[in-house]
Order: C-alpha cells, then structure tokens, then sequence
C-alpha cells in the first residue's frame, strides 16, 4: 500500500505539512485512496516524501480532525469512506467579472442621477473621521431601528421642513426605500392587495409581486391616485406619491389627500405609504406638508430617503411607522440589527444637526431650480412641445405630438441623448400618447444645454 | 363673511405669510370654514389681520395651490369641499423615545458581543476619510451586488482564507447576512420547506417563517445535521453551520460534508446554504475550508460576514452565488441598489487590500483564543462540569448534570452573569440537559475571571 502511495510534489509559498495534508485529503476527495486503505505509518512517510516527523504529523492530525482519515489502535490511519464528489464537473471560474456596462448615451436623461458636484467632500470626510474617533461604542450593536440620535434628529427634521408628526421611537432607519418597502410589505400580512399608482414606480411594483401581493394598478389623474377606483379595488393598502407623483409629477392637493385619508380611516386594516421620495425639491411654490401629518387615524406610513437629496452612495432611508403598528414591527423585526453602519448612521446625524445638510439642501436646490428652468425652456421651444410636471423634483414629461412616444425615444437615441417613454411605467392604463420622461439632476448645465440642442434637432 | 373670519394670532419665528396660510387651511380642514363659503377679499384681510398685502398674497396662492381654496372669477376665493377629517384623535407624541435598555447583567455572555478593544480606530478613520476623499464617483449608484473592487478583494480573501471558488461575479454584498439571507429565500420560490439545524440560529426560523417557508426542523449529532433525517424531510434547501455549527460549536468532518453535498447534487433544484459565520476564529487547528470549496454541482451558496471579524457596527456580509443561480438573481433583484453605503464599501476594501483586515484578525484571534482557554480552564474546574464546542468560534456550551438547565440559568442569574440556556436554540429536539449557552468575546479577560468565580460559587 505505501509503495503505492501517491506523493506530493512540493512547491510554492505554503507550508510543507498544508501541501502534505491537501495532496492526501484531493486523493481520498477523489477516490485515489480507496475507502477503508492504510496511510503509510507516519515515519515511513517521512522517508518516502523527505520531510520532517513533525510536518507528517500535523497533516496527519489535520486529515484526522476534518475526518478524512480515522485513527485506528495498531492500524495507524485509515482512510474514510467518502461519498463521490458530485457528478458534474467544476464549474469554470472566469479571473474577473465583467465591469458595469457605461452608459449608452452621451446625454443619460434617466431619473435616477443627481447632481454630486455640490457634495460637501470636504466636510463629510471631517464628520465620518469624528464619527469614528469619537464613538468607540458605536462599534456594538445598535438599535434595531437605527440609533436614537439620528432617529431623534430625523423626526426634528421632517417636522421642520415636512410637517411630519411622529416621536422618534416611530422611526425606522434602513439601507434604502426599495429595503423599507420590502420590510412593509413583510409586516402587513393579512393584507394580500396592493394598490399601486399607474402610472408608477417599478420599484414597487417588483417589490410588490415579489413578496406575493396582488398588484392592483389604479390610475393616477390631474389630481393623484383616483380615490374612487381605489375604493373599489378592494386593495386594504396604498402606495403613493403625493409630493411629486412618479413619473406625472403631479403634485396631490389638499382634496385629494383628504379623501385618501378618509379611505383609510373608514375601514379597519387599510394603510397609505407615502413615499416622499423627492420632496426636497420644489421651485414654483413652498413644499406642501406630508399627508402623514394630516392623518389623524394612524394610518399613513411615510418613507423617505437621502439618496436624492445627498447622493445615491448614502445607503440611509427612513420609515415613520403609526403607532398602531409599531408593536407589530419590533415584534417581526426586532431580532435583526439595522442595516445601517452606525458610524453612517452617526455622521448623518451630524451632518444634519451641524446644519450642513440644509445648507446642502439650499445649495443642491438653487442647482435644480436652475437647470429644471434651463432644461424645459429649452425644451418649451420645440414646435408643439408641452412640459409637465415640472414644479417639483429631479424629473419632468415632454408631450410632443407630432411624433409617437417611440418615435421621440428613437429619434433621441439616435442623437444619443436617453429618455424614457412614458409606457415604461404604465401597467393597466394607457399612456398619454407621445410624452416621455426626462431627468435632469444627473446632467452639467451645459450638457443639459447640449441636450436639449439634440433633442430639439431629433424632434423637429 | 368676513366679519366672522377667524383671525390668526402671529407669534412665533416662522413667517407671517406661512402663519396665515396654516391657519386658514387648518380652518377649512377643522370645518370651522365651511365647503364653499368665501374667503374676505385680499384688501379686506390685509386690514382685519393687520399685515401686507404680499403677505395675504402668498397665503392666498399657497392655499390655492394646495387644493384648500379655489379662485373663482369675480368671486374671489372660495373654499374647497375637503371631507372631514378621519374621527380618530389625534395619536399623543411623546417628545423623546425611550433609550435602549442597558443590559440587564453586570456580566453579559451572550453569543452575539464582540471585542471592539483593538479596534484600529486610527486606520479606519483614515481609511474612511481617504475613501470619501479619493473617489467622487462613488457619489453615483454602484453595481447593484456591490462594486467590483470589494468584490474582488473578497473573492481572493475567501480564496486564501477559506478555500472558497469563485469569481466577482458571484459575489453579492449586502447590509448583514440576514438580510441576505432573506434575498436568497425570496429567491428559491419553487422550494417551500427548508431544513434547519436544531438546535440552530434562532434569525434563521424566523427569517424562514417570517417568507413563508415551511420550516423543517433537522436534528444536529455530534458531526452536524443529520443528513438521513434531511434526506427524509422532503425539504429542497438546507441551512448549515459546518465551520463552528451554532450553538453546538461542533465542527463538521469531511465525511458529513461530503454527504451534504451528495444529497444536494442528487436531485434538481436543492441547494445548501453555508454559514460561515465565525469562522475567522479557530483555535485547535487550522480553519477548516469551506464546503463550498467542495462542491463540483454548484449548489452552495456560501454567506459571511464582518460583523464578528470586525464589529457589529460594520454591517456588511456577503454571499457566494453558486452560477446557477446568478441569473435568478439578476433577473430578481438588479433593479435595487446594493445596501451597503459605497463609502464603506471601498474602506472595507483598503481595510483588507492593505492588509489591515488580516492584521486585525491576527490580533483578535490571538485574543480571542485567550479569553477562550481563561474562561473554559476557569469553567472546568467547577466540579462536574464539562465544556464543548469551545475549539472555535466566540461561544460554547457548559454542561453541569448537577442542575437542571433552569437552575443553571437562574443561578447564574443570581450572580448577575447572564447565560443562555441550550433549550433556546432548540425546536424539535430535546436539548442536553443541563447545558447553558456562554459567549466570551464581549467581556474582558478580568470580567471573563469575575464572571467565572461567580459561575462558580453560583454553580458549587
């Protein structure tokens, strides 16, 4: 059996008795060695592979302790009985993963980009080395629901510049809305529709159906969501976007907020969300106060997030729950920590409580106003063309009825310039003909300049 | 009309125009302004209120422009038809959320604390402040699995560490390994049972529970689930702990790995989950590689974390997508962003490429390795007493037949220290009896003493 014994060819950086102890475990993995054979004694090893006593013995005890060998009294080691390895062959291990395709276009009008050559880089990296430095504790477990500074300053802040209404002990901080929706949807169980808005956000309608809801789409008008097709949905909850509808841009007045309100409040077990995803930003008037603060029935769960008003690399979203469903959320969810890093979660308190997170705000928002302007005057010049909601937020429409909705798509693609038609985000309804979807926030004044140059080209 | 308008009293900072508009609209939201009746005229309200015109001005358009008033040619403003609002009071806010409770025990041995002593502050600081400095992209929305810089450097770490196949591609970050624990069991829908160790990781039920799967207790012998009862539950996904199996702390020997895998290749569409989640820390012998290393049928998805590793406050983990499912995932979740703040994704990534990461581990190993043989050697002299599990890993179990597990518990209580009892972790199976649950990571080489001596009075 020894003389058989297939032996290693040492070599490379790792220690002679690894080299030993994988080269045996490979033979017997893949049956070289044969169930129940003797491994040479341990000195006659020595002299066959030409190493130490030493190194043989601790392969040796390795190979034990994983199991690969039994030590059997007198007999020295024997082999295990393993089952085959699996059939198949290794899968091939390509070196590198593909990187990030870029953008298709010159000009990316998508709605996802914002405008990061304001970030205050200097002044975040201050605060995240304070954060560091100066909460040793913060490396222990936190709060589940994020930590109580941030929770605190949180509900300041929204009070402020919201009228949101809530005690810290109802907010929820988490990596991001798409992760809040999901937990939602998770804590709402005997509720198995959903009524979306439609057109509407993607996100929710994935996050929705992957969790098992039924999707029930209702239409959105001048006005928001269409309370009387949402009555007769049957759905028990509703997600909405009432400061800028996604992707309208229709701004809910006080009407309609009531009257969701009273939706909610008049059966038992029926919930809003409102997602005030870009609230932040609002050129033609003051912002309009969230509709959680309104609610007077605990029925609204607001969601918000910084990574519009910051930047998308700020993973931090947050969540005021009602009261009437904070017992079930620290039940359900209580055994997990937040997924937020604290030492995140601490440099955006500062950055908030420092002041610096308004001043960006005021700055961010100049910017927006001013390219919101530039971007649908330019566009406004197009023979035929009308914007829409534009008041609010990183995004608007373009209707231009001379062209169908793929025709302007395909004319913009071929000056490079990428929108997104507005069917993109309609379900049930049908799309208002001709119109697309156009994001600024992520464009320089001049690209946007240039842009629009393209566009009015392509669309003429 | 106007004659019985109720009058605002101003005070306060915030201004009068905002003031004014507040408290009409709470008016008409109140009923106290009746549906369709008419504001006083612009010139009449600047006289009864006693402020500017441009003041009423932009009360009025705000008003307006939020749905509560309607202007009306000739007739001026007239207040819109809301329905009142929900009957509910309003829900009392208390001004400041209770504080975490501080733990209940002046020695904490709970599984779930760290040692965050040596924590390399300065470095991290540094790290932190050059991440955000030296990378303004990182501002942008990054690959939805993480960015492919980290996801490299784990690739290799896990490679060298761990014995873990892969490239980038099948890397996925995320904001803790429950949370992608519960990615992964969104995306397995067409298995619906899934096999546990019992006794096992009690966030792992509640996370199968909790998405609607049916939970298949797996009872744990001294190698690991047992994989005839496994074979036998009908479940399609398995839950494993091979490394330091939690709480047993049994190690699982090649030949049961080899047996898990076997019963994962033998039919479609099962799949092994590997925890490996403190497996940085080995005492005994070297760290034992990876089942996914094993597997030639691609059906392990390996999960991690630097929770234990580094700290808890640090909330990224990882998971091994065997190819198989990559597309799945893809398909599934590629609309998302990655939870885990970009910032901290390339400080993790310097933390390890500069070999800082490996540094630490080194240094937290070579204490954890301390506190475990000062605490066990203290343990095993309480007479009759036996320790297991305790080759790896930050916790392990005490066996005492002298007492009833309650009375271990209790007793240990009494003293201040708390402990868990086994039966904690068990579902189906009758826990050993008279066997406690102790973690040491949290507590300092003193306190591990203290806490000994009174274990040991409590236990005598």
């Amino acid at each position: 059996m020894a003389d058989s014994f297939p032996l290693p060819v040492f070599g490379g950086d790792a220690p002679l008795y690894d080299q030993l102890y994988r080269h045996i475990a490979a033979a017997i993995q893949s049956g070289a060695l044969s169930p129940g054979s003797r491994l040479p004694s341990k000195r006659r090893l020595c002299a066959l592979a030409g190493v130490s006593m030493s190194t043989v013995e601790t392969a040796y005890s390795l190979l034990a302790a994983e199991g690969y060998v039994l030590a059997k009294p007198r007999s020295g080691y024997v082999c295990a009985h393993l089952l085959p390895p699996a059939p198949n062959p290794p899968a091939p291990v390509s070196e590198s993963a593909p990187a990030p395709p870029p953008s298709r276009w010159a000009y990316d009008c998508s709605t996802s980009g914002v405008d990061t050559s304001v970030f205050p880089f200097s002044s975040w990296a201050r605060i995240t080395k304070e954060a560091v430095y100066e909460n040793p504790g913060l490396l222990q477990r936190g709060h589940p629901q994020g930590d109580l500074p941030l929770r605190s300053a949180l509900a300041e802040l929204l009070a402020q510049y919201r009228g949101v209404r809530c005690s810290p002990e109802q907010v929820v901080v988490g990596a991001g809305a798409d992760y809040l929706l999901s937990l939602l949807l998770q804590l709402l169980p005997e509720q198995r529709a959903i009524a979306l808005e439609d057109p509407g956000y993607p996100a929710a309608y994935a996050a929705a159906s992957l969790h098992g809801w039924e999707v029930v789409p209702v239409p959105v008008d001048g006005e928001g969501m269409d309370p009387e097709v949402l009555e007769r949905s049957g759905a028990g909850l509703a997600y909405v976007t009432p400061s800028h509808q996604f992707p309208l841009g229709v701004t809910m007045p006080a009407g309609r907020r009531s009257r969701l309100l009273h939706w909610a409040a008049s059966a038992p077990d029926r919930w809003l969300i409102e997602d005030d995803y870009d609230s932040e930003f609002r050129y033609s008037s003051r912002p309009i106060p969230a509709l959680q603060g309104l609610d007077r029935a605990g029925r609204v769960v607001y969601m918000g997030t910084f990574s519009r008003s910051i930047a998308p690399a700020i993973r931090v979203a947050y969540m005021i729950l009602p009261r009437s469903l904070l017992e079930r959320y620290r039940a359900t969810f209580s055994h997990g920590a937040c997924t937020v890093s604290r030492f995140e979660q601490e440099s955006l308190r500062r950055f908030i409580t420092q002041g610096l997170y308004g001043r960006h705000l005021r700055r961010t928002g100049n910017l927006y106003r001013k390219k919101c302007a530039l971007f649908t005057k330019a566009l406004a010049e197009i023979p035929g063309a009308t914007v829409s909601g534009a008041d609010a937020g990183l995004h608007f429409l373009v209707t231009l009825p001379r062209f169908s909705e793929a025709e302007l798509v395909e004319r913009a693609a071929a000056k490079s310039v990428g929108i997104h038609p507005l069917s993109r985000y309609c379900h049930s309804v049908e799309p208002r003909p001709s119109t697309v979807v156009l994001g600024f926030a992520g464009l320089t004044e001049e690209e946007l300049a240039q842009a629009a140059a393209l566009l009015k080209k392509a669309w003429t």
